[in-house]
């Protein structure tokens, strides 16, 4: 039997929407009929990258070749597009953050049950190499029990400008990298329970939006996760961190530039005290070779194609959609604690 | 006028014991009159580098030779040790964390009104090299305004063993290196007042105490400033990291190897997203050359003997005494709200 190939279009041709665009445009099993972008000279750029452009969104949504809408627009406006694509029939890929709260995601939930279509958000990052290495790691236990994870993204530019910078579109950096950041701490807990959280904003660049946020976060595996997302960060630190009972791993950047440390016998003896600064440490002295042993990372391989593999196999019924509305549901509340949490500068407790 | 030469004496002759009296031994201005320790293998031990060791703590505070003795036992009898001394008409030098919470610093400060003397605590990694660094790129602001300081000192052995062990004795990290660290912070930041803090401890080998901490302090100066020991991590992070609006720090060991950043354009135009993991990003694109300038870090030379020259210069009348009875007080309210954070899983507010 021929599989029918899924007819593909995206609403909303700027950055993420010409990723998608070639996405489609590339993977087996789905083809790219058009695309729809409210700014016309957007369009004209798809044309002349030879991809149809329809006239209007009402258009694209009528075109009965279409089986599965990708919206890419900005945040605040998914609601209504997602919405109005299920009721015609559509599948829908959303863009995150898939809502601007909880609210309006139990709302697209239920038009997507009503219409009884997919509907999913492109959560890539669960696809990215290094987020792949440090969850390999967990899995397998290779660090023991594991008591710290931490999960650093560090730029400098601050906010993209444009929509990006406002809050009333949903800008700011929680509802950015943040909701990769924490997808990928939700994924890999698995079903770890989470405690509690405490997160603190900057606004150093933007006094309307977040332009960079830290979150400490306990579970009830005994993890402590930190996530953090920094834009106006002239030097890097790493992309991970983490101990656990039997070794450590560092992650320096997307290529899996680092190494892990493992260990043989935690309590040295007869260890004498070094000079550190204006004192001595004999807790702080470094180990001796013979009980750490210390490698690089081996980087876990991945291919963000298989998102829209995992969708189109979904959407023959032959596969179990990867981002569900349960995982979706979780984020967003996640996210709004975050916001509370800064906002009241307390603990949240779950 | 020839200035007469402090005589010293130490009361415990441990690891930290023998410190001091290595000072006192080479310091101008003073001179190690004896020493004395409950055990008696510690006095042969001192007799051996032929150093007097007396045959009670009775017998060294009766010596009117003695002008200042320095109290380097465990954490729970400095409270006991120093009302002696000081009861005794000594002037005195008390080890880090000065007593077991605030009521008991309270009564140590009440006898040195009391009897007229010099009482004063060895924060000697105010002398640290590194931190003296960090606190000249914050004092002569050279990163412009700055948002965040990070302050960790990682190590990979546990809690040392014996009386840090345990609770009764004042173990655990919070009070001991966490004394140092969360001292530095509060000096650094002088007049900004502390907003709040949270703080999550670590049990990983060891139930009774805290083998490790992480704090997150707010200042009215706008800074947040992470604190953090750890004693499970095989692999350590950078010693000190701190951003401003103009710039970042990275210090990554005591001997203050790494740079500084300085930013001269931090909107760049045209940026191009670039591919990292299984996305894009315009946010995390490295910078152009031309808009950041890198350096080393150049070190601030210190000399820990400072310590006792001030102690010495004090007591001629001569200075004013570095170590005052306010911090102490501020340090250990401190502590307690540490403690009390991570005893409850909330943030503590000033």
């Amino acid at each position: 039997m021929t599989k029918r190939t899924i007819g593909g279009a995206v609403i909303g041709y700027g950055g993420m929407g010409n990723f998608h665009s070639e996405k489609m445009q590339t993977v087996d099993g789905i083809e790219l009929i058009g695309v729809y972008d409210i700014d016309p000279k957007q369009n004209e750029l798809a044309k002349s990258r030879g991809i149809h452009a329809y006239a209007s969104r009402e258009e694209l949504l009528a075109d009965p070749r279409i089986d599965l809408v990708t919206v890419a627009t900005p945040n605040d406006v998914h609601k209504e597009i997602v919405i109005a694509a299920l009721a015609a029939g559509k599948n829908v890929i959303c863009e995150k953050p898939v809502a601007m709260n909880s609210a309006e995601l139990d709302e697209m939930i239920a038009a997507a049950n009503k219409y009884g279509k997919l509907f999913t958000v492109h959560q890539n990052r669960r696809w990215d190499e290094d987020y792949l290495t440090v969850k390999k790691i967990f899995d397998e236990k290779q660090l023991g029990s594991i008591y710290r994870i931490e999960s650093r993204v560090h730029g400098s530019r601050g906010i993209p400008s444009g929509w990006r910078e406002e809050k009333e579109h949903g800008g700011g950096m929680v509802l950015d990298w943040g909701v990769h950041l924490l997808d990928q701490m939700l994924t890999m807990m698995g079903d770890a329970k989470l405690l509690s959280l405490y997160a603190t904003l900057t606004n150093i660049t933007n006094d309307e939006c977040d332009d960079g946020f830290t979150v400490l976060a306990k579970f009830d595996n005994g993890v402590e996760w930190i996530a953090e997302v920094g834009t106006c960060n002239y030097i890097e630190m790493p992309r991970w961190y983490a101990f656990g009972d039997s070794g450590s791993v560092i992650i320096r950047n997307w290529d899996c530039e680092g190494e892990i440390a493992k260990i043989y016998n935690r309590g040295e003896d007869d260890v004498p005290p070094i000079q550190a600064g204006a004192g001595l440490t004999r807790t702080m002295a470094p180990r001796n070779e013979k009980t750490v042993e210390k490698f690089p990372v081996e980087k876990v391989k991945s291919d963000w194609a298989e998102y829209y593999k995992n969708v189109i196999a979904t959407l023959h019924g032959e596969a179990e959609i990867v981002v569900t509305h349960d995982q979706q549901r979780r984020l967003m509340k996640l996210l709004e604690a975050v916001f509370e949490s800064a906002r009241k500068g307390e603990v949240i407790h779950f």
